[in-house]
Protein backbone atom coordinates (compact mmCIF):
# COMPACT_ATOMS: atom_id res chain seq x y z
CA UNK A 1 0.00 0.00 0.00
CA UNK A 2 1.75 3.27 -0.97
CA UNK A 3 1.48 6.67 1.09
CA UNK A 4 -1.05 7.94 -1.64
CA UNK A 5 -3.64 4.94 -0.91
CA UNK A 6 -2.95 5.49 2.73
CA UNK A 7 -3.60 8.65 3.17
CA UNK A 8 -6.65 8.83 1.41
CA UNK A 9 -7.85 6.17 3.65
CA UNK A 10 -6.86 7.96 6.80
CA UNK A 11 -8.68 10.84 4.73
CA UNK A 12 -11.68 8.59 4.35
CA UNK A 13 -12.27 7.98 7.59
CA UNK A 14 -11.37 11.14 9.34
CA UNK A 15 -14.34 12.11 6.45
CA UNK A 16 -17.27 9.67 7.36
CA UNK A 17 -18.55 10.80 10.31
CA UNK A 18 -18.98 14.06 8.55
CA UNK A 19 -20.64 12.48 5.69
CA UNK A 20 -23.13 10.54 7.43
CA UNK A 21 -24.02 13.36 9.40
CA UNK A 22 -24.66 15.42 6.58
CA UNK A 23 -26.95 12.34 5.61
CA UNK A 24 -29.03 12.35 8.58
CA UNK A 25 -29.43 15.93 8.37
CA UNK A 26 -30.67 15.46 4.64
CA UNK A 27 -33.37 12.52 6.02
CA UNK A 28 -34.52 14.50 8.48
CA UNK A 29 -35.02 17.32 6.31
CA UNK A 30 -36.67 15.92 3.67
CA UNK A 31 -39.29 14.34 6.18
CA UNK A 32 -39.95 17.98 7.93
CA UNK A 33 -40.65 19.15 3.98
CA UNK A 34 -43.63 15.84 3.80
CA UNK A 35 -44.72 16.52 6.95
CA UNK A 36 -44.96 20.15 6.84
CA UNK A 37 -46.86 19.45 3.75
CA UNK A 38 -49.54 17.58 5.04
CA UNK A 39 -49.78 20.44 7.96
CA UNK A 40 -50.53 23.17 4.99
CA UNK A 41 -52.88 20.88 2.83
CA UNK A 42 -54.47 19.98 5.25
CA UNK A 43 -55.38 23.58 6.82
CA UNK A 44 -55.87 24.36 3.34
CA UNK A 45 -58.70 21.52 3.20
CA UNK A 46 -60.41 22.43 6.14
CA UNK A 47 -60.56 26.16 4.55
CA UNK A 48 -62.53 24.80 1.27
CA UNK A 49 -65.29 23.56 4.17
CA UNK A 50 -65.66 26.12 6.33
CA UNK A 51 -66.31 27.81 2.67
CA UNK A 52 -63.06 30.40 4.04
CA UNK A 53 -61.97 29.81 0.04
CA UNK A 54 -63.22 28.14 -2.43
CA UNK A 55 -65.22 24.99 -2.15
CA UNK A 56 -63.95 23.57 -5.77
CA UNK A 57 -60.48 23.10 -4.51
CA UNK A 58 -61.55 20.25 -2.06
CA UNK A 59 -60.78 17.25 -4.37
CA UNK A 60 -57.34 18.73 -5.09
CA UNK A 61 -56.59 19.32 -1.29
CA UNK A 62 -57.19 15.79 -0.76
CA UNK A 63 -55.20 14.32 -3.48
CA UNK A 64 -52.24 16.15 -2.36
CA UNK A 65 -52.79 14.96 1.71
CA UNK A 66 -52.86 11.18 -0.48
CA UNK A 67 -49.65 11.79 -2.31
CA UNK A 68 -47.89 13.19 1.00
CA UNK A 69 -48.82 10.47 3.05
CA UNK A 70 -47.41 8.20 0.74
CA UNK A 71 -44.21 10.13 0.95
CA UNK A 72 -44.21 10.20 4.34
CA UNK A 73 -44.37 6.26 4.70
CA UNK A 74 -41.16 6.29 2.20
CA UNK A 75 -39.61 9.11 4.63
CA UNK A 76 -39.70 7.20 7.74
CA UNK A 77 -38.27 4.36 6.65
CA UNK A 78 -35.07 5.18 7.32
CA UNK A 79 -33.66 4.45 11.07
CA UNK A 80 -32.27 8.18 11.41
CA UNK A 81 -33.60 9.82 15.12
CA UNK A 82 -35.15 12.95 15.03
CA UNK A 83 -33.18 16.29 15.83
CA UNK A 84 -34.70 16.41 18.69
CA UNK A 85 -36.33 20.08 18.05
CA UNK A 86 -39.72 21.07 18.56
CA UNK A 87 -42.39 18.76 15.86
CA UNK A 88 -39.23 16.07 15.44
CA UNK A 89 -39.97 12.28 15.45
CA UNK A 90 -39.28 10.77 18.81
CA UNK A 91 -37.34 7.70 19.15
CA UNK A 92 -40.47 5.20 19.77
CA UNK A 93 -41.02 5.28 16.18
CA UNK A 94 -37.93 2.72 16.05
CA UNK A 95 -38.89 1.19 19.36
CA UNK A 96 -42.37 0.40 18.48
CA UNK A 97 -41.64 0.39 14.88
CA UNK A 98 -44.22 -2.13 13.77
CA UNK A 99 -46.72 -0.04 15.97
CA UNK A 100 -45.60 3.18 13.80
CA UNK A 101 -45.73 1.25 10.31
CA UNK A 102 -49.15 0.03 10.91
CA UNK A 103 -50.25 3.59 11.51
CA UNK A 104 -48.90 5.34 8.51
CA UNK A 105 -50.16 2.50 6.45
CA UNK A 106 -53.72 3.05 7.82
CA UNK A 107 -53.12 6.86 7.64
CA UNK A 108 -52.33 6.39 4.01
CA UNK A 109 -55.50 3.47 3.15
CA UNK A 110 -57.82 5.96 4.56
CA UNK A 111 -57.07 8.98 2.05
CA UNK A 112 -56.59 6.60 -0.62
CA UNK A 113 -60.37 6.16 0.38
CA UNK A 114 -61.23 9.60 0.92
CA UNK A 115 -59.94 10.45 -2.04
CA UNK A 116 -61.80 7.97 -4.06
CA UNK A 117 -65.36 9.09 -1.95
CA UNK A 118 -64.04 13.01 -3.40
CA UNK A 119 -63.45 12.17 -6.41
CA UNK A 120 -66.61 10.43 -6.95
CA UNK A 121 -68.98 12.65 -4.54
CA UNK A 122 -66.84 15.48 -3.41
CA UNK A 123 -67.78 16.76 -0.45
CA UNK A 124 -71.22 15.61 -0.35
CA UNK A 125 -69.75 12.02 -0.37
CA UNK A 126 -66.28 12.80 1.46
CA UNK A 127 -67.40 15.39 3.77
CA UNK A 128 -68.56 12.63 6.51
CA UNK A 129 -65.21 10.09 6.35
CA UNK A 130 -63.18 13.42 7.01
CA UNK A 131 -62.35 13.15 10.76
CA UNK A 132 -61.61 9.30 10.77
CA UNK A 133 -59.60 10.16 7.88
CA UNK A 134 -57.67 12.41 9.31
CA UNK A 135 -56.42 11.26 12.71
CA UNK A 136 -52.94 12.77 12.95
CA UNK A 137 -53.12 13.67 16.62
CA UNK A 138 -53.45 9.66 17.31
CA UNK A 139 -49.78 9.30 15.84
CA UNK A 140 -48.86 13.15 16.69
CA UNK A 141 -49.08 12.21 20.54
CA UNK A 142 -46.93 9.35 20.01
CA UNK A 143 -44.27 9.82 18.15
CA UNK A 144 -43.58 13.70 17.86
CA UNK A 145 -41.56 16.04 20.24
CA UNK A 146 -44.51 18.28 21.21
CA UNK A 147 -44.81 21.52 19.63
CA UNK A 148 -44.12 23.96 22.16
CA UNK B 1 -88.53 49.99 9.38
CA UNK B 2 -89.19 49.35 13.05
CA UNK B 3 -86.44 49.90 15.68
CA UNK B 4 -85.72 46.39 15.86
CA UNK B 5 -84.77 46.24 11.89
CA UNK B 6 -82.69 49.21 12.21
CA UNK B 7 -80.63 48.03 15.28
CA UNK B 8 -79.80 45.27 13.15
CA UNK B 9 -78.86 47.11 10.17
CA UNK B 10 -76.39 49.60 12.32
CA UNK B 11 -74.68 46.39 14.13
CA UNK B 12 -74.45 44.84 10.67
CA UNK B 13 -72.48 47.95 9.59
CA UNK B 14 -70.57 48.32 12.11
CA UNK B 15 -69.75 44.48 11.64
CA UNK B 16 -69.06 44.67 8.04
CA UNK B 17 -65.41 46.05 8.23
CA UNK B 18 -64.55 43.39 10.71
CA UNK B 19 -65.68 40.34 8.44
CA UNK B 20 -64.19 41.74 5.47
CA UNK B 21 -61.30 41.74 6.93
CA UNK B 22 -61.03 38.88 8.21
CA UNK B 23 -62.44 37.19 5.22
CA UNK B 24 -58.83 38.86 3.34
CA UNK B 25 -57.13 37.17 6.19
CA UNK B 26 -57.96 33.81 5.03
CA UNK B 27 -57.60 34.50 1.10
CA UNK B 28 -53.73 35.60 2.16
CA UNK B 29 -53.41 32.50 4.72
CA UNK B 30 -54.66 29.83 2.34
CA UNK B 31 -52.23 30.90 -0.57
CA UNK B 32 -49.43 31.13 1.99
CA UNK B 33 -50.28 27.20 2.82
CA UNK B 34 -50.33 26.29 -1.00
CA UNK B 35 -46.63 28.37 -1.57
CA UNK B 36 -45.52 27.15 1.46
CA UNK B 37 -46.14 23.31 -0.07
CA UNK B 38 -45.09 24.40 -3.42
CA UNK B 39 -41.41 25.19 -1.96
CA UNK B 40 -41.25 22.44 0.28
CA UNK B 41 -41.95 19.76 -2.26
CA UNK B 42 -39.77 21.65 -4.90
CA UNK B 43 -36.95 20.97 -1.73
CA UNK B 44 -38.07 17.18 -1.54
CA UNK B 45 -37.97 16.87 -5.05
CA UNK B 46 -34.36 18.13 -5.79
CA UNK B 47 -33.45 16.12 -3.06
CA UNK B 48 -34.58 13.01 -4.55
CA UNK B 49 -32.86 14.12 -7.83
CA UNK B 50 -29.61 14.67 -5.62
CA UNK B 51 -29.52 11.21 -4.19
CA UNK B 52 -29.92 12.29 -0.86
CA UNK B 53 -33.22 10.44 -0.33
CA UNK B 54 -34.96 7.67 -2.10
CA UNK B 55 -35.44 8.72 -5.84
CA UNK B 56 -38.62 6.32 -6.21
CA UNK B 57 -40.38 9.25 -4.86
CA UNK B 58 -39.47 11.83 -7.76
CA UNK B 59 -42.76 11.28 -9.58
CA UNK B 60 -44.84 11.97 -6.43
CA UNK B 61 -43.20 15.17 -5.46
CA UNK B 62 -43.92 16.22 -9.36
CA UNK B 63 -47.57 15.30 -9.30
CA UNK B 64 -47.82 17.40 -5.46
CA UNK B 65 -45.97 19.89 -7.66
CA UNK B 66 -48.75 19.98 -10.67
CA UNK B 67 -51.65 20.22 -7.89
CA UNK B 68 -50.01 22.81 -5.53
CA UNK B 69 -49.40 25.08 -9.05
CA UNK B 70 -53.44 24.10 -10.05
CA UNK B 71 -54.42 24.98 -5.99
CA UNK B 72 -52.29 28.45 -6.19
CA UNK B 73 -53.92 29.60 -9.44
CA UNK B 74 -57.22 29.82 -8.00
CA UNK B 75 -55.55 31.00 -4.55
CA UNK B 76 -54.57 34.31 -6.31
CA UNK B 77 -58.13 35.03 -7.88
CA UNK B 78 -59.41 36.76 -5.58
CA UNK B 79 -58.22 40.88 -5.39
CA UNK B 80 -56.84 40.44 -1.96
CA UNK B 81 -53.41 42.41 -1.72
CA UNK B 82 -50.79 40.90 0.17
CA UNK B 83 -50.29 41.36 4.22
CA UNK B 84 -46.86 42.96 3.57
CA UNK B 85 -45.22 40.81 5.03
CA UNK B 86 -41.81 38.94 4.05
CA UNK B 87 -43.19 36.55 0.71
CA UNK B 88 -46.20 38.02 0.14
CA UNK B 89 -48.04 39.49 -3.02
CA UNK B 90 -46.78 42.31 -4.13
CA UNK B 91 -49.92 45.24 -5.62
CA UNK B 92 -47.92 44.39 -9.28
CA UNK B 93 -50.06 40.51 -9.30
CA UNK B 94 -53.20 42.36 -9.31
CA UNK B 95 -51.53 45.69 -11.42
CA UNK B 96 -50.01 43.25 -13.86
CA UNK B 97 -53.19 41.37 -14.08
CA UNK B 98 -52.74 39.70 -17.60
CA UNK B 99 -49.09 38.99 -17.13
CA UNK B 100 -49.46 37.10 -13.72
CA UNK B 101 -51.95 35.06 -15.03
CA UNK B 102 -50.17 33.99 -17.74
CA UNK B 103 -47.23 33.29 -16.09
CA UNK B 104 -49.33 31.12 -13.74
CA UNK B 105 -50.78 29.23 -16.03
CA UNK B 106 -47.73 28.83 -18.19
CA UNK B 107 -46.74 26.98 -14.79
CA UNK B 108 -49.48 24.79 -14.62
CA UNK B 109 -48.84 23.56 -17.97
CA UNK B 110 -45.11 23.23 -17.66
CA UNK B 111 -45.84 20.92 -14.67
CA UNK B 112 -48.85 18.74 -16.55
CA UNK B 113 -45.83 18.46 -18.87
CA UNK B 114 -43.18 17.23 -16.27
CA UNK B 115 -45.83 14.75 -14.95
CA UNK B 116 -46.79 13.35 -18.05
CA UNK B 117 -42.84 12.84 -18.90
CA UNK B 118 -41.87 11.60 -15.19
CA UNK B 119 -44.77 8.86 -15.54
CA UNK B 120 -44.14 7.61 -18.78
CA UNK B 121 -40.09 7.74 -18.19
CA UNK B 122 -38.51 9.23 -14.93
CA UNK B 123 -36.36 11.19 -14.30
CA UNK B 124 -34.26 9.96 -17.47
CA UNK B 125 -37.12 11.21 -19.40
CA UNK B 126 -38.35 14.09 -16.63
CA UNK B 127 -35.03 15.54 -15.82
CA UNK B 128 -33.65 17.46 -18.73
CA UNK B 129 -37.52 19.34 -18.50
CA UNK B 130 -36.93 20.21 -14.75
CA UNK B 131 -35.43 23.95 -14.72
CA UNK B 132 -37.66 24.84 -17.08
CA UNK B 133 -40.55 23.53 -15.51
CA UNK B 134 -39.91 24.93 -12.55
CA UNK B 135 -38.93 28.75 -13.07
CA UNK B 136 -40.35 30.10 -9.40
CA UNK B 137 -37.94 33.17 -9.61
CA UNK B 138 -38.83 34.59 -12.77
CA UNK B 139 -42.69 35.58 -11.29
CA UNK B 140 -40.86 35.52 -7.43
CA UNK B 141 -38.86 38.38 -8.66
CA UNK B 142 -41.86 40.57 -10.02
CA UNK B 143 -45.19 39.67 -7.73
CA UNK B 144 -43.48 38.38 -4.41
CA UNK B 145 -42.57 40.88 -1.45
CA UNK B 146 -38.96 39.67 -1.06
CA UNK B 147 -38.00 37.39 1.39
CA UNK B 148 -35.40 38.91 3.81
Amino acid sequence: MNRFVKCGLAIAVLIAPVVAQADDADVINYRKQIMKTMGEQNAAMQMTLQGKVPADQFVSHVKTLHLAATQALKAFEPEVQGDGMTGSAKPEVWSNKADFAKRMNEQVAKLAALEKAAVEGGVAKAGPMIQTSLDCRSCHENYRVPKK
